[in-house]
């Protein structure tokens, strides 16, 4: 259960409304996500989150598909449920087939071990990889 | 300073001078680093985690530069400092950029940002993100 | 599903009934929640870590509510379900608004992504900020 | 050491000059912190990241020294290194005593400790903490 | 529900089975946990984590117990809701008692709180814990 | 550095004094470290914490040395830096050996690396692990 409101299109303010189509018309579908729906209850925090997104993510350096895997690694690290259901399915909506999913689960994992071993045992960084 | 001692190449037992020479050569490298030269001090261990390694940053159904973000990507999430500078080095080895840097890290920051706020406001998984 | 049994206050000794019933009256309230519950499985555990929070949670230089929302910052943080909703609840108590929770929610998000920013950057720390 | 450049103002273009002032004027200081010279790597992030702290930690249902705590809770929970110097540095400029930052710190490890202790004896969240 | 299929024994290939019959001989049980079964949609990965598991869970300087008692510290730390089950079960099958079990989660919320209280005091390491 | 003054035992106050005397005598050492004189600005979080640590570490269900074994294990978790140095010092000084400290290390990786596989493959915890 969300701890705050989940806001729909019909009870939003015009603000809200100006942000939720431009959430639909970018990506192409007729419907919001709930992470959306509860950030409107502060308008202008739901307008900065998705400006940010959006700008993020649009293509750039790096590729749509490569920027979602990397958004799921994070998330997964994290231990965040709902952002792993919905990076997920986008990642699977740009591309990412089974065998990259289990593949980028497998990088996720090993480096979460390598991590905390480097940080266990205060390896010292090498001096070839200081810039 | 490393919790356990920086094993050299001419330290090494035979088992361990055999993991050492793979690392070298898959890498096409003259030089170990100092993560390998900690987990010497159990050569199983040394040899367990190399194989990892060498098997899943394999080329696969991702290619190794996306890898290689995917792996920077968590170690910054984990604030792995020898990880950050390794896995930066090694990405940038392989073809990373500035712009795909500083974009890689955009999309961290961003991941880490969201997924707290989906935390924090107990977001309910949308039915459609379900498969 | 609690990993051990929830201890009612009837089922409890006397020992965890005086915890029980010193929260009860600290809190001015006639229940005692489910965390409480668990820790009576260890009468001495649930003893040390109520004694913690009553001496931590006191007002002292900090108010109350700051106090709980700084609590809450960390749980959201560490994406802790039991205490996002526990100590959302409290603060809800102690009068924090919606707006003052999507504004503790904004600092918590935004926190969490300079964070990984300056990790992932290895930004040297200032001597300006070196007390 | 950083893993990109360190940008001084004189160095910037004039996009992230217009940043620079702005930080310097907002915060009536006349440098500018690392933080902000390594993001200047890419001035589009520069500059939003830049908006987002302004928006977010501008007063509002919170006040700003408050806010400024519960960003140092946050660091602190992350082990992020830069942000504890930098987010204790900019609190005790806003008023922050030794007492409130002794406090806040108990508050932060306190919450660590029951934040585990709730995810590791799984506890049923209780229906009146559901809103 | 699992964001991959849950490959019960009759579906999986030759090369799923091989390792699920391993797993069920080498812990003298009859059934799979779900773990395997979604690691079984890449079946080198199935194969991988198996193997690893085996050689570090194995007898060796740490009895099975203390190793898998430090597997759930971990677990908790994390607040992975899986591995914490799975741990906790696998624990008490061990031999872990109530009173271990209490114990260990005391000694686990300590440590994330000291954790915490050292990272934001940045207490510098003595000399004397320099090896 | 430390963001607090390091409160060396002749500056203490007599209420300090007390605690430094029973850290001493409790560990059967000469000396006090940088944690607790940081902790020593704040006189009373000084007391409980040192009677927390008593508490927990004390000899009860668990030895002491699987206790140490698990607070380092929950230090490395969180990348802490001064707990990482400590307690493996302090688990060293109750009998750790190299190879015990090598597989401690093994099974934090591990733990760590299968943490994100349950979580990113969110799998469903299987009714056999239900207590």
């Amino acid at each position: 259960v969300a701890l705050v409101k989940i806001i729909e299109y019909a009870e939003g303010s015009a603000e809200v409304k100006v942000v939720y189509d431009d959430i639909m018309k970018t990506r192409g579908i007729d419907w919001v996500n709930n992470f959306w729906k509860t950030l409107a209850n502060d308008p202008k925090e739901l307008r900065r989150v998705w400006q940010n997104v959006k700008q993020v993510m649009a293509p750039g350096a790096l590729d749509p598909l490569v920027k979602e895997m990397i958004y799921l690694a994070v998330s997964v690290t994290n231990g965040c449920e709902y952002c792993t259901y919905s990076h997920t399915a986008a990642a699977r909506k740009k591309g990412m087939s089974d065998a990259m999913f289990m593949e980028l689960m497998a990088v996720v994992g090993l480096a979460n071990e390598t991590n905390r071993l480097s940080d266990g045992l205060r390896v010292p960084v090498d001096r070839q990889f200081i810039p």
